[in-house]
């Protein structure tokens, strides 16, 4: 009988097109994963994410589960795959999971942050992980509209919508809000988040935060149901999933 | 009369060939600057560092003097040189100083960073900045090998000499070292480095942390005035020139 696994990965997404293979788009972080596991096992290798992140988007605890035919020691799967892993994708936790354990259709939450760099000068040593944002932001303004967005409701027009059919109701638990040096920090909790949703609510967040849109118009937006009445979808490169909650 | 300026700065090492244009060498942080500056003054402008930083070495706080045929606000200089610098340099400071204010030849103290990264799991985020050492390094060995490398001595067992007619004598104020998450971190203050001086401290106390060399055969490896006596060239990429002082 195979083995499951469970690991934890972080990575830099930079150069990459997003977690997930998709027909003939090269280059994705669940592609270089499943080749070196296919080695190691000699049978074809499925890695499953908690979900997809986009192009550009990183990952500080992003999980995924797998199983192999010729069950290994955990420490062992673990080394292999770091040694031979390009430098932007590391394996920091992997241990044996339940035969059923499976790291999307189990997982109960996530935690996504979103760091936006203000001020005028460059910052040279985050820049590959934030959005340099020229406006400065009212950190009170995009409190008070992140406290609408907090709830179980429609997020229609918070996505870019893929598949119509799908329900677009989320439950979002908290969007905390803080400034961390020059970078204002958006800490987004829920049980899912829907495609660009996290981007989407970002770049609403900011226009409020630069008072091109006022906290009290959120509630209007989310009534909508139209993704043409919320703010923009903010860059990939300020987004990182932080943590997978089962 | 020309105005003098004096700017600190921030870089990325990684992609060029150290601070200083030394004849052909193309790709140097000197050369982006004076290039930007050329542009802005419409005569030539020679940036002079307060010490040059080797290929792939960053800085936290480099700090450079020039002078300008055109005064302008210091503002409009620094926007300017951010405006058109590339993103993994940045003027963070920039004011107008006194005539013979130069940026090397006053400077009188400086401190550079050297992160050693510990552990089995690759640094994704931090790989730029550090250097993965295999070895268990024992911190109390190396505080006390480091306490001989203090004060005011000949150090030419420990830089990889240029000019031979050169004193090797310099001061060293303090080595701290310290443990932040996975990381060691060696923090070396003095009144100046010779060329590869940090390196080759840092390579000579991972030695020690390693029990490959014992603290108390520092004093021999200074006296020796011999750079076969000392430890190996510690890579560029984990050093970082953090201030400098004047």
């Amino acid at each position: 009988m195979k083995q499951n696994y469970r690991m934890t990965l972080q990575y830099e997404g930079t150069k990459y097109n997003g977690w997930q293979k998709q027909g003939n788009t090269p280059n994705t972080i669940q592609e270089k994963l499943e080749a070196i596991l296919q080695k190691l096992d000699g049978a074809e290798v499925e890695v499953r994410g908690s979900g997809r992140t986009d192009a550009g988007v990183h990952a500080f605890g992003q999980v995924a589960s797998f199983a192999l035919e010729h069950p290994m020691e955990p420490r062992e799967v673990m080394a292999y795959l770091n040694r031979y892993l390009p430098r932007d994708i590391a394996v920091v936790a992997l241990s044996e999971a339940e035969p059923r354990f499976h790291a999307r259709l189990n997982a109960r939450g996530k935690t996504y942050r979103y760091r936006i760099h203000q001020g005028e000068i460059p910052d040279v040593f985050g820049r590959r992980y934030s959005w340099p944002c020229a406006d400065e932001l009212d950190l009170e303004a995009m409190r008070a509209a992140a406290a609408h967005m907090v709830g179980r409701q429609d997020f229609q027009s918070f996505c870019d919508v893929k598949n119509s059919k799908k329900s677009t109701v989320r439950r979002v638990d908290a969007i905390e809000i803080y400034q961390e040096n020059t970078d204002i920090v958006l800490d987004f909790t829920g049980e899912g988040f829907l495609y660009h949703m996290v981007r989407i609510m970002t770049g609403t967040l900011a226009e409020v935060g630069a008072r091109r849109l006022l906290p009290g118009q959120i509630p209007g937006i989310l009534a909508a149901k139209d993704r043409k009445q919320a703010g923009p979808l903010a860059p990939a490169c300020g987004l990182m999933l932080m943590e997978v909650t089962y």
